[in-house]
Order: C-alpha cells, then structure tokens, then sequence
C-alpha cells in the first residue's frame, strides 16, 4: 500500500508489483543502455511514425475489414514499410466474412416525426426489404432486458441504456462491450424486432459509435437488426419514453459476403539470430465512420516509427525485430487469429509480443506478462521507463487484442498503457480523425516502443524463464 | 481606459460608456426595486423556462422553417403559452420560400474513394437529377476567391478554407457567414460549379455547419449546389490537395417550394396602459441538423420563464409584456420583418424590444440602444443588473436577429450579451442538443430578463427621450 502510494509520486524509486521480491536483471551493458538513451531522445522528437499516420489517415482514409479500401492500405502499407527500408515486406493472406452498412437510419415515428442519428452495429441483420416500424421497450441494462418478460417484449425494439463509464485504463468499455454484443441475441430469444444500444462511447457529443454485435463463427450476421444510438438520441429517446409510447421506424441495409480476402502486412529488421522475433503490431483495418487515425493508425505509427529508429542504429540487432499490421481486428480479431494459425510451428520463437490499440495518449503504466523467473528484466525495463513518467505496472498484461492468442500460446506479452481518458470519445465514431492525434503525447508512446523494443532484441534476455524452486520459495 | 479596467474588476462601480454623463435616472420606487430583487431570486430558481426548452426540444424536435414541425411547433407553443396563462394567445401568419434538405453527399473519388461529411447550406441548388463531379481548386479566404481566374476555376468545385474566430461576443461569426453566403454567387460568376466551405462553426468536431447561402429576395434557392464540410473533413481535404488533385462527387438534392405557411407566436401579460408594449422574443424556428436547443429553445424558454415571473406577480404590470416567438428566422429574418409589416402602424407603442438568440451562456454585459435622454435609465438598470455578474455595455446594442427592423424604426433596444465562446461549437450542427443547455447559467438568463422587463413595463421610462438641448453640450 504504502509503495503504492510512492509508486504514484516517485515511479523511478519504487517499482510495483511485477518487481517485488524479483531477483535483479544482469545489469545492461551500457552500450545498451547508452543506445536506449539515445532510442528515447530520438523517440521523443519522431516525424516518421505521425507521418505514417497522417499518410495512412489521409490517402486511404478508412479501411473497413474486407473492403476495397483495406485492400488499398495493404498496398500502401507494402510500398511505405519498403521505402522505409523495412525487409522481407509482405502480406500474408486470409479470408473473413465480410460485412458493411449500405443504409441505416432511425425516426421517431409516434409521438410526432424526428429522426434519431445511429449507427448499425457490425453484424447487425437487415430489417428485411425495407424498414421496420415497432414500440419501443427501454431496459436500463442488459442484466435488466435477461430478466424481461417475453410477453413485453414480443414484436417489440428494444432499446438498453447502460453507460459506459471513463476510465483510464480502459476497464470501462468491457461492460459497454457486453452490452453491444448481447443486446441482439437475448432480444431475439424474447421475440423482439431489433434492438437499440446507448453507444458505447463516452462522448458527450452527437456522434453514434460502431462496433460489432455477437454472430455465429464465419457468419457476416447476427440474428438481429442492431444499432447504436448517440448519446444524446438516447437522452432523447428517454424523454419521450417518459411521456408515453414511442414507435421507432429502423432501416438497416446491409452488403454481406464470406470468403472475402484480408490480410496482415508484415515488415522485418533481421536480426542476426534471424529467428527470434521481437514482435511488435497494430492493426490496419479501420471502422468506417471516421478515418481510424486513433483506432488504430496511431499505433502502427508507433511501431513502425519504433522499428525504424532501431533499424537506422549501425549494425544488425540480435533478434529480429517484426513489425506486422494485422487485418480484420475489428470484426473479431480475424488478423491475430491467422496469424497465430500460419505461426503456429513458430511460436516457441516469439521472445516478445506487444500491440498498441488504444490510440495515443501518453503510456503511464507498462505491465508484463513474463514466466516468473523473467521478473527482474520486467523491473529493469521499467527502471529505464519511469523519467518517461510510465509507473511499474504488475504481470497480468493482456498485451493487445491480436496477440490474445499469442499470450495464450504462452508467448511473453508487455502493455505499455496508454491513458485512455478520451479514448472513447472518438473510437468507432466518425471523430476518429488525424487532427485528435497530440504530437507529443504519440512521440512518447514511439520513445517507450522504441526502448523496450531495442532490450528485447538486444539484451538476449529470456522472458518465458521459470522461477528455479529455491528462488520460488 | 481606466474605467474599463475597473469595470472589469468592479462592474457594480463603474457604469460603462452607456452612462458615462448621463443624467442621473429618477430613482425607482422602493416596492419596484423591491419586486425586481424578487424576481432575480426566482428567475435564478427557474423551472419554468428550462421545461420549456426541454418539452420543445423533446417533443417537437427539429423544427425547419416552412416544414410541417414548424407547424406542429407552433401548435405546441399556443397550447403552452395557454397552459402557462399567458392572454392574446395567436399565431401571427406569413408565407415564405421553403427549402429542405433530400440528399446531401459528397465523396472524394480521386485519389481513391472516401466520404467527406458534408452539409447541404440552406438555400443551395440541386447537383442536377444527379451528382456532379469536378475537381476541387481552393481558396484560403473569400478575398482569395474574389481575385482567382475565371480560367483556373471555371468548371470546377470552389473550396473556401476560411476559419471561424471564437469570441466571447459571437463577433467572429460574421466573417463566417460572409463565406457562406457569397461563396456560390461568387464561384457562379467565375464559372464554377459548385461551393463548398469549412464550417463556420468553431466546433473541433466532425460536424458540419449549416445555415443560409445567398438567394435572390423571394426564392428558394440560390445560383450553385453549396455545401459545408466539416472542420476534420476540410483539414482532409487541405491535406489531399498538398498531395496532388483532388476529384469530389457531390450530390445536392432538395425540396422546395413558395407560399409555404410560417407565423409568429405571440403571448402576452397585458398591461394597464394594454397598448405599451414591452416586447421580448425569440425564434421557433430551429436547423433541422440539431433539435434547436441553444439556437434557439432556449431564448424561447428564457422570455417565456421571465415573462410567466412578472405574470404571477399580483396585479398588472402598467405596460403590456408581449412573448413574441418569431417563426422562419434561420432562412431569412423573415418571421421578424413579417411582424413588423403587420405591426407597422404600431411600432411607436413598442416601448422596448430585446430577443434572446445567443444561446444559454451567462449573461456578461447589457448593452442598450436608447435614446439620448435615456442614457440614465440604461445605468439604472445596468446598476441593478450588475450583482449578478453583468458589465455596463455601450449604447450600440444590436437587439437581436428579429428586431433588427424594429430597431432601425427607432424602437429602444437592449442586448442581453451572452457569453458566446462555446455558442458556435454547437449551433447549426447535429449538437445543439437539449444536453448542451447549462440550468445555472439559463436561470441567470431568466433573473436577467426579468429584471429589466419588468423595470421596463412599471417604471414608466421612455427610453426614446432624447436629450434637451442644453444637457446635450
């Protein structure tokens, strides 16, 4: 508790969970150390990674899973990750259901006529030929729409208000999550129409926020038309529920197909052991609303402006450094899951994993998830981390959405966590825009990439390694 | 120069260029200065007029001048001004040009394919049956646009790039609306084919601006297809065009007709002497992106919360207290100069006259535009108004959008000068929703107009007194 309480105040004296009781890491040699030192100022002060980024958002914009325009950023993320210099540059493929928004809208049609801005969810059915036209039947949660009674909601949208509370880890959207995925399935085992959500988001503004809804595996949709409203379209909507009836028509067109190609792109610095790979990734894919700078050209800014500054060092680095740009995360983490899949003889040689999707902010925090013999390289990367202001995180990483699997497969896995305050404020809205990208804050995130990228390859350290049972004791 | 910098600090001290040697006003009664503390205490508890906006807002949504929710609007608002026991309850009618908005849609197509989130400015023409497409030649300001070649731009689409200055006192917002209305007429002399602009909207956001472009007196719509982007999406297309040239599909659909039926609302708290009229207003009519909370529920709800304050006092006021909700003010004025062609025999009866228009930020200075002779009343009032957070303003008091022409008949005006720094993030864009409405800062509002409307109607004051000779030297 009480180093808890340092840890806030003097992060570099005091080094959180994950350390406690590590035995300490071999000190860095200090032509390492030296390097990360310059790895940081270099970071600190980047333009190609925000390049990246602003190249990405503007001359492809966004790049919804499946798309003609996923299939642009492939290219263009294969020319750029060449004339960077990056090699072995390639696609590897895969194929996804696709599915993507033709039309949807939603008008207050009883009492009087207003429209409500919404967005379909990922997944969302169509509502048949046309529009539907229904009662509506509001649920403060979804722990409240499971207890509903059938006979109510028969025939009926369903409309779940929960909130979404801000956090700065992000911990608040899983329930949002929840709420975004279920809403469809256990509305249409009670026999209702559609179904309505409170975006998920945590803008205040007029914005609704995307996302997918629950579908079978290899399906393009759910079992219901699904959509989200903006926040205040949901105020509103509660006002007039307040005052009596509301008859809601929804009008959600969809294009579905399977078998549609993706892929994720990857680019290498070849280290000498050229088979152990220090991975770091984002995923290229984009919703469609916005131009997907935060969510999530952002991070493969970050790690490609990282790679990049290690690439340019004099010398190979130990390991090989790999850079991949999943696809299709955004429809069900398809692009970690090939990977996984086409890496799977490989996996024992993946010393390291990292993506970063969780836009821009500034890292305050950088949690593993090592073998517990490995706890003392964890502290010393943090060591070097704090003037960053990034605090001592524990060893329950999750490691980013891609590498899931990765991390499961028992693949050593760090989150550098971004602060995430606003994130949702943007993500899956069309606000989602380069200009909500801060400078300084992004160049932070490539200086502490670039940092514990350059020990991994560099340091030869062991991260999957076991506590021997007289240090375990 | 002094005196502003201790009007700043100590606005109760000094009373601004309005009174600066003003004969002193005859002091008001005792049980005058008395009701009027009543009021403000009150006017700060208000639910009255903040339900107004609300149920408005609610219930009736958007309400686009000439459309059928203008209509349902007005139908609402009698009943209310009945409900709340205000007399003379009427719809003043008039016939306006319509214009409303079918389709509005514009993609980059070249280099490859993305949208650009638009809004179609009232009064545009259509693209045809269908969309145009051209390539895009920007403009960083009208001026630059006034000086450009018919030869680069004939054939193409114009981009006004100008931005929008954020003031406290709405004064950047001019400059903007020059942009919008002389941008198609302009681009139309020289050839082009199209308008569009950045918002004028000071919003980050991704939202668009709407509001009025020039049309001919009478007609619905204007020489070009005219459109606003919103402030991402003309960074986006700065950014595309640093990159090379630049082709947009633009598709302008719109209904319009003449003759359509608008009117004006009126209420009224009669007086002793019923035909000094002391009139306080607002407009009904709302942009049909947003719900019309600040631009303009709220002055409705405003006059209408202060106006119900005097009303519940016991007795009459000595003058008549007239609401006048002005309908079909975004596209024209034209609620405003339809009253004052019905009411141009009577205009000398209008003692004073203010409309609320500027959103529900606190009220910072009190301005006036009196007579002369009547400066003293205006550092009365201003004094009065002073504890609550309200600067003396000088003696060019605009009054507002629908009083314009009554001003310029000699009819005493005073603006109520609310603080608009955030105003136009909001107006004319899908945002201005009853959520963006802050209670403490419009019940302020409602102290405001209370007190000096009820100074105006009992104090027998005339504010056209103009001075005497021999205190004009």
């Amino acid at each position: 508790m009480r180093c808890a309480l340092i840890t806030a105040v003097f992060s570099s004296l005091c080094l959180g969970a994950a350390a406690q009781g590590a035995p300490e890491a071999e000190p860095l040699p200090g032509r390492i150390t030296q390097t990360v030192d310059m790895l940081i100022e270099q970071g600190l002060a980047d333009d190609i990674g925000l390049q990246f980024v602003e190249d990405l958002t503007t001359e492809v914009g966004p790049r919804l899973a499946g798309s003609q325009a996923e299939r642009r950023a492939r290219e263009w993320a294969v020319a750029e990750l060449r004339s960077l210099g990056f090699r072995n540059v390639r696609i590897e493929d895969f194929d996804i259901p696709f599915w993507s928004r033709v039309t949807d809208t939603a008008h207050v049609i009883s009492p009087g006529q207003q429209e409500l801005v919404i967005t379909a969810l990922g997944g969302s059915a169509d509502t048949g030929e046309g529009p539907i036209e229904a009662d509506i039947i509001r649920f403060e949660s979804m722990d409240e729409l499971r207890a509903g009674f059938e006979s109510d909601i028969r025939g009926k949208i369903v409309f779940v208000d929960e909130i979404t509370i801000k956090t700065q880890d992000g911990s608040g959207y899983g329930l949002g999550v929840r709420k975004r995925r279920e809403c469809a399935p256990v509305a249409a085992e009670k026999g209702a129409v559609g179904c309505l959500i409170r975006s998920v988001g945590t803008q205040p503004r007029r914005f609704p926020h995307t996302g997918m809804t629950a579908r079978p595996d290899g399906e393009a949709t759910g079992p219901l038309p699904a959509a989200a409203l903006s926040p205040p379209d949901a105020d509103q909507l509660t006002r007039l529920l307040e005052r009596g009836a509301v008859a809601v028509r929804l009008n959600i067109q969809t294009e579905t197909l399977t078998g549609v190609p993706s892929g994720n792109v990857i680019g290498e610095v070849p280290g000498e052991q050229a088979d152990e790979i220090v991975l770091i990734s984002c995923h290229l894919d984009s919703w469609d609303l916005g131009t997907g700078a935060l969510d999530d050209a952002a991070g493969c800014g970050i790690v490609v402006g990282a790679a990049k500054l290690i690439d340019a060092l004099p010398g190979q680095p130990k390991r090989t450094i790999r850079v991949v740009l999943y696809g299709a995360e955004e429809v069900g983490l398809l692009g970690g899951d090939a990977y996984a899949r086409q890496h799977s003889e490989d996996l024992e040689n993946h010393v390291l994993a990292s993506e970063s999707d969780f836009g821009a902010g500034r890292i305050w925090r950088f949690q593993t998830r090592f073998g517990d013999g490995a706890l003392g390289y964890a502290a010393a990367i943090q060591k070097i981390l704090a003037p960053l202001g990034v605090t001592a995180g524990d060893n329950n990483a999750f490691g980013g959405p891609d590498i899931l699997v990765l991390a499961r497969s028992g693949v050593p896995v760090v989150t550098p966590g971004q602060d995430g305050r606003d994130y949702f404020d943007y993500h899956h809205t069309p606000d989602d825009t380069f200009d909500k990208i801060k400078p300084d804050q992004f160049r932070q995130n490539v200086a502490v990439y670039a940092a514990f990228t350059y020990i991994a390859a560099e340091s030869g350290w062991d991260f999957r390694k076991v506590a021997e049972p007289e240090e375990a004791e």
